[in-house]
């Protein structure tokens, strides 16, 4: 499942992915019985392969170069014909902001060896990469297309502060947030003062979203930062970016690309001695935009609702799960995540992570190759890194960062 | 059919729409037989209900409340309860560039008193309300949402003049086209240029896509230029722009915003009176980012590929087609739109146009509401405007624009 919580700006989409058995149809749809008759037919959608380039801090190649690489390592996984591919959908955010270069989706398709495809970007902020997603879900399901390459790219590094910290708050209520000061930063501040005040919470109480982002990040090859183990010292010490987030509370600024291809056609999704993975279901929802207006900003309505209805349409419980990749941009977002996604009650989320339970061998492991905080959260792209992830996990190519026996996934963005 | 063209900007999405009869699937589908077959099942789509925010060049409301005017008009065609409304697909270009305001999706649908809904934004620059669309089509015929609200908007003429071109630039290949100085008028210059020299035609050649397209405004209430028909004389002598475009052979920098409703509920579709609309087919191709990249300039690849498909998909030919709303940013793009969707040779649609067959009462109208060039052309918001025109052209509330027994209708982006 991808939940799309945009650090709660407002908007969430849900997308799980299961490992499918090898005889198709054949006993393994007891728990979506209910998503195949919502949909009034039984095509499933496959994640034929997926390709990740490595999340860096100063990308030298272009947006275009660094999406078709993305493209080309997912054919290469999948093991499949780029005539195969018929459309590509990407993931942005701010690429005619930051690099005065809109219309992706042409461009990279034709970088990556495809032509004349259909293309287009979907935009929603930090959950773009979700998004795009979302839209290829519904594009295979249509049956409509057959084979689609989701592309999540974001090069945010070449920008200099002042113009990333402008491009980022677009994703804010503008009006009301953005054009009053307001930066992604700073509403998240608030609502981490507010959890912490609400819930008495100290900041230390959130050491562990932070430390198991780094810990596996640590052997994840395509994630920023590979070799920082995390200590509660140099967490509790670290410089205060905006009261009461420290420096290791909030995700890096980052460049990165990352490709699946969903398909229809289980001869295309086969791969040698690997496992099937299908996507159960998706489900998207948004709250209102500007944190101020809502009734109560610690409920993120989407992301309940994105991932209820998820849940629901694959028919299965959050008992179920076996890894939930949330957005953790910060990690009281992680918190808040988990609470609102019904894993943990409000205000418990911090305890649950004390517990030592979102570890790789916890109850419900999280950030499986770091997170945002630490494999890095190339806005746009991240959803789409989560989704490569998820496939690694339900595939059994994850190495040192595989969870073992994992049958469901929920990704949240 | 809608066919993004984009100016030649290398994308083509093509949608085509027809009257249906009363008795759904009661002998109304020989045409369809290959759509309906290509997609396993028979879900249709259908439009709901249009409504338009009348274009203008100084708009004094924000995006959020254009956006939330036009799904609420939609509403009120419809006489649809907004809570049918499962999604919000937005077609915008440049919002984050000119407003500071990305994620316009959560932000239009709140705005309208739509929540917790699904939103997002598609971006394919002159094709963005176009390709919103398209998503919004796959979207129903996955049978995931029943109802969707297609929102297109743009504000441009808050922004300073070299803001706006620079912001219209990043369509282009940036790193050879924009950063090179060239503009979205200066690479359509090119394009006029080389078909005056390759057929041999004077710029007075062109003055009837001019000529229809205002004489079409002077009808339509929401069109920009209501009041302005236009002598050869004026269109002769008007101020070069980039030579060899003069003012009047290029559509204007304007504000707006349109929304669609399409939904696979038939009885959501029924109107008191009126026709029922669907949409027949869509299909979606891009060439080569760069103009200077590909083989031949004036063959508009993406066009001739999605004009293609929509109507092999929608089992119809050229001939069964009676308006052709094309993408006439550029007179020049109405008649190369003309010749790369296939309904004239290649060099021959300024006679075609210059006979008169492009008139309201012509063998192939276009632009029956003035189209970009008189109309108006708000980037993201113009491909939907072309379907609500397409809808009331269909469903017979085209007013003094009508076009009498109109049963099938190609929408070129």
């Amino acid at each position: 499942m991808m939940m799309m919580t945009m650090n709660g700006r407002g908007c969430g989409v849900a997308v799980l992915a299961q490992r499918a058995r090898r005889a198709l149809g054949l006993g393994s749809c007891r728990r979506h019985a209910h998503a195949a008759s919502a949909s009034g037919d039984s095509r499933k959608v496959y994640v034929g392969g997926a390709g990740v380039v490595p999340v860096t801090r100063q990308q030298d190649v272009t947006l275009e170069q660094m999406g078709a690489q993305a493209v080309r390592a997912a054919l290469a996984d999948a093991d499949m014909d780029p005539k195969s591919v018929q459309a590509v959908f990407v993931g942005n955010m701010m690429s005619g902001m930051l690099s005065k270069q809109q219309h992706l989706g042409p461009l990279i398709a034709n970088a990556a060896g495809l032509d004349l495809v259909e293309a287009s970007t979907t935009e929603a902020c930090c959950g773009a990469g979700g998004a795009a997603l979302r839209m290829a879900y519904l594009a295979v399901m249509s049956g409509e297309l057959e084979t689609v390459a989701v592309v999540g790219t974001e090069l945010m590094t070449h920008a200099d502060r002042e113009t990333i910290t402008e491009a980022l708050a677009t994703a804010s209520h503008w009006a009301t947030e953005g054009a009053k000061g307001e930066t992604f930063v700073s509403l998240n501040g608030k609502l981490m003062a507010e959890y912490m005040r609400r819930y008495n919470v100290p900041h230390a109480k959130f050491f562990p979203f932070a430390q198991v982002a780094h810990n596996n990040a640590m052997t994840a090859a395509h994630a920023v930062f590979p070799d920082k183990p995390l200590t509660l010292d140099m967490y509790e010490n670290a410089p205060v970016v905006t009261d009461p987030i420290q420096l290791f509370d909030a995700s890096p600024t980052c460049d990165g690309a990352a490709c699946v291809l969903l398909t229809s056609n289980p001869s295309l999704a086969a791969r040698a001695g690997g496992k099937r993975v299908r996507v159960a279901s998706s489900a998207a929802a948004t709250d209102i935009l500007a944190v101020a207006m809502r009734e109560d900003p610690l409920h993120l309505r989407a992301v309940e609702k994105s991932a209820m209805d998820a849940m629901s349409r694959a028919g299965v419980t959050h008992a179920d799960i076996d890894i939930f990749e949330l957005h953790d941009a910060y990690t009281s977002m992680a918190c808040l995540a988990l609470e609102n996604a019904g894993f943990v009650p409000h205000g418990e989320g911090v305890e649950f992570a004390a517990d030592g339970h979102i570890s790789l061998d916890g109850q419900l492991p999280i950030a499986t190759f770091g997170g945002l905080k630490a494999r890095g959260h190339p806005v746009g792209a991240t959803g789409v890194y989560q989704a490569a992830e998820m496939f690694m996990q339900l595939n059994g190519t994850a190495g040192m960062n595989q969870v073992p026996n994992t049958e469901i996934l929920l990704e949240g963005e």
